[in-house]
């Protein structure tokens, strides 16, 4: 064991080394082998490093393939691979033009070809095709009359794969007769396989029976291209599509209580799909931390408590700050004068909201620190404001961008 | 193992069996014996239920006593101890005569005296006699300004404990030389000695010093005779105490696992002390629910989490409910067709908020079942009405108002 804090690091960087996209790529292929030439499409966020794991594994088995991934994200050619770049979080014209021609690849396949697809977060916008005849303005009139009419994000998303060309499995069913294998790295708390990226290679769910009710249920005008769009029913089965999830909150968690162990901890995953509001997250994670040290409950020192998920920020002011470093803060408050303990938040991202920290820690000294600087904390969180508040006091983690993202990994670690 | 509601009811009961004030005392006051003659005086909402437990161990070596409890409280005449009812949670007269009439009895008391002090909550304000020259429209006129200023608990009581000739330890001074054994039924997190019933018997760590700074920071105007009194410190040593806490939430957390595991369930008691807002720890402890019954984190079923404290409610709207009833409410929607869980929230007391419930419990069916009757749960939790849902649902908790008071139990029941 070092200090709480070197531990602590140690313990995030091996989480986050163990969901990296290329690490998680070559774990997903070295139990798969290929007889026929590989096809690889790429979409997502972190699409060009799964690609270049994958092209690393598979060489010259790979035929051809694409990569579409956001704006600044690749990096370089990969071999005979087509590399895109496209409008996220807002789909644009790169997305659909990035579509076509995977739309085109998919097309030209036979039964002689199998499919390498690699589908990471940001999917949803960088990969969209619309179904024929309706317009991205029809799309956008939709849309607007979801949001105006408080449509929440399930009702939202039952519209929007019924109005895609790609999505809700259509991908899948326009690559057939070749099989495919997907991997995906999941930003979906629970890994809906439906959700993440929209499902372009998952049967999906939901029904035009689904799209009528909420077309009533909020009074929708539609044109009639968009009514005919909207009638067509997604795939409820897909046979050419194998799926696995290879980099996930899970894996983050399970990697993290690996490390843990290996300095000494003794590793507990308490949950790995908390969505608690971010302060109050912190706030409960303390309130273990106390049990920790008065009574040994859940267990006695050393040890690891690891959990995962998202919370979610109350936007109550207009500071500077991330979900992972409100958490912290918040956490800090929690944990003032109790020894020997660290809370860590940090996002697998490695950048928390609009910032260049990852996350951040508190320990027992971070809120009397904090107050010696004259941050009153209880304003600093009302203001949103953790990032420059924890900067003053060191508390910040800096991993750079990671390329991957697999939600966020908490834990309290007690010596 | 019954089914999971039978399970759970079980293990409440037992968890608050364990902390009743008549176990609790008994359990105190089989690891002692009493030479001299002993006067029992008992303070707090479970006086009446505490004395009478002491007076069933003690019997006649107890000369004298009194019992100061809020009206209604007291069941009947305990023997030779005088039974007087006072004002909670705001003082009245009666506080202060019945108050009166225990320091005439502790100055009456001699080294050839035992005391043993009955402790429970309420006590700060049944208890109370005010320093010397001092009137009550000199504490309501400082409380008045002090709330006006913004001024936060540790400050106010700073203030209170000074203008107080029995609170911060001088109830203990005022029985000496005889010795004083205090039993302390706990409804403060983290059992702070100095701050359950305002500390009347122990030392109190706030000075004088604090007491101007607080007078300077705020600006606060008083007169001459509350100036006098503020002055003087508050006993820093207290030599004839002996305190034992018999019953807090820890022992309602220890009770809980003791029945989970006769019952078959493997126990894990997570924290004594969360204190985060209410819906949110209803969210954490269903994100642990999930984990359980989809990863086998934190423990495979059949398993029980249990977790003390007590959540703080977020008044957003004017429903009729209770903080454990919200929390079952909210952790309803977040497992929602998980299968084999049940999650209870009750408080000690048997009365959460102003209902004649004592909390809820909430499985897989309990969000549907709602919906179906025509609740949007949301909305019910923003309107803070969490009584009549679960009511509808048959979701409440009774077990009648229970005497005792050490805060919440929660717990994750699976199988």
């Amino acid at each position: 064991m070092g200090t709480l804090k070197e531990d602590a690091y140690q313990i995030l960087q091996q989480s986050i080394h163990s969901v990296l996209p290329d690490t998680a790529v070559k774990r997903a292929l070295e139990k798969k082998s290929f007889t026929k030439p590989i096809t690889i499409i790429a979409i997502g966020k972190a699409a060009w490093s799964m690609a270049s794991a994958a092209y690393e594994v598979l060489g010259n088995q790979v035929k051809q393939g694409i990569v579409i991934t956001k704006y600044l994200h690749s990096k370089g050619p990969i071999a005979n691979l087509l590399i895109k770049e496209a409008g996220h979080p807002i789909p644009d014209k790169n997305s659909i033009l990035a579509t076509a021609e995977a739309v085109a690849m998919a097309k030209s396949l036979t039964e002689e070809d199998d499919v390498v697809f690699l589908i990471s977060g940001g999917g949803s916008s960088l990969f969209e095709m619309l179904m024929p005849d309706i317009s991205i303005e029809d799309v956008m009139d939709i849309t607007s009359q979801l949001l105006k009419s408080g449509a929440d994000i399930v009702e939202m998303n039952t519209i929007r794969k019924h109005l895609s060309a790609v999505k809700g499995g259509r991908f899948a069913k326009l690559c057939e007769p070749a099989q495919m294998y997907a991997i995906v790295l999941s930003d979906v708390l629970g890994d809906r396989l439906d959700t993440i990226a929209s499902g372009p290679a998952c049967a999906d769910t939901s029904t035009v029976e689904d799209v009528q009710a909420i077309l009533t249920k909020y009074e929708l005008k539609v044109s009639d291209a968009l009514m005919s769009a909207l009638q067509q029913e997604t795939p409820k089965e897909i046979t050419n599509c194998e799926i696995v999830i290879t980099g996930n909150v899970s894996h983050l968690c399970s990697a993290a209580a690996s490390a843990a162990k290996n300095l000494g901890y003794q590793p507990m995953i308490l949950s790995t799909s908390v969505d608690s509001e971010t302060k109050e997250a912190g706030k409960f994670l303390a309130s273990i931390a106390k049990s920790i040290q008065k009574e040994a409950y859940p267990l006695s020192p050393p040890c690891a408590i690891i959990c995962g998920g998202e919370t979610v920020v109350r936007i109550t002011g207009k500071g500077k700050g991330g979900r992972n470093q409100e958490l912290a803060l918040a956490a800090a408050m929690g944990i003032e004068g109790l020894p020997n303990t660290i809370i860590t938040a940090v996002g697998s991202d490695g950048t928390d909201g609009p910032t260049d920290a990852a996350g951040g820690w508190a320990d027992k000294d971070t809120a009397s620190q904090l107050r010696e600087l004259g941050y009153d904390i209880t304003s600093v969180l009302k203001d949103n404001n953790s990032y420059e508040a924890l900067k003053a006091t060191g508390n910040l983690i800096f991993t750079g961008p990671t390329g991957t993202n697999v939600n966020d990994l908490y834990f309290i670690l007690c010596k």
